[in-house]
């Protein structure tokens, strides 16, 4: 049974990036399509595809780090009645640090399901330039 | 007006890998979307957005080199009545060039639109490892 129910692909993306801040796998892979028809790749990453795979390199990134402070800046929305495309700049910093980190650019694809919105292709790539700083006021994911 | 209408996303797909391996960017645009909402990202560069930005990426790319051979492997499709998600590896070598180089994993959105099929984001990105040789035989793009 899936965790939640995103309503909206704005819905699935925050918790996204919720799961990948909180380095919460069960909440990652509730916003990801049941289908065996899912696509991931991590920057400079090869392409996975299927549960199988993209579930376990969510879980070896998660198992492998601490929680990364994420702010997500600059989306390009592709919106329609079943899928939406959402480009961002995801902007990490380190826990602790307080300064810019290289930024992520990625492409997140949403599509519509008899359980709500759902992930099923997420591509990030090191973006050249430097992140944005973090926010000075408590980060907001959106 | 549009060059051509795409009754399909792997019509679509293969006008597009066409246009990038014969340097064509009449063709290259016709296989895009001609909405405002469209994003690309070629390997290592920045998120590009908006016909503008698009169009003058494939520009400086035809203009800066010949045209390299190119086949298209590993293909994964989501594919709705409305939208299509593909993703590949594009195996380039160049003119001259018997060996493999560097393979980009690329993820293809395509819409269905009342224009055919168009694509409305494009994001590669250099894949791990080497890309495939290129067949023995006359390359055939799909």
């Amino acid at each position: 049974m899936p965790l939640q129910i995103f309503p909206t692909p704005q819905d699935a993306e925050a918790a996204f990036y919720e799961a990948l801040e909180r380095t919460d796998l069960e909440l990652m892979m509730a916003v990801w399509s049941e289908d065996e028809e899912i696509v991931c790749v991590h920057p400079g990453g090869p392409r996975l595809a299927g549960q199988d795979q993209v579930r376990e390199s969510w879980r070896q990134i998660f198992a492998s780090g601490a929680a990364a402070r994420l702010h997500v800046t600059k989306q390009v929305a592709i919106s329609g009645a079943m899928v939406a495309v959402h480009s961002v700049h995801e902007n990490f910093s380190g826990p602790g640090e307080s300064g810019p980190m290289q930024a992520v650019v990625a492409t997140n694809v949403y599509l519509r399901t008899a359980a709500g919105w759902r992930m099923v292709a997420h591509h990030g790539s090191p973006a050249p330039g430097t992140a944005e700083p973090p926010p000075a006021s408590p980060k907001i994911l959106h």
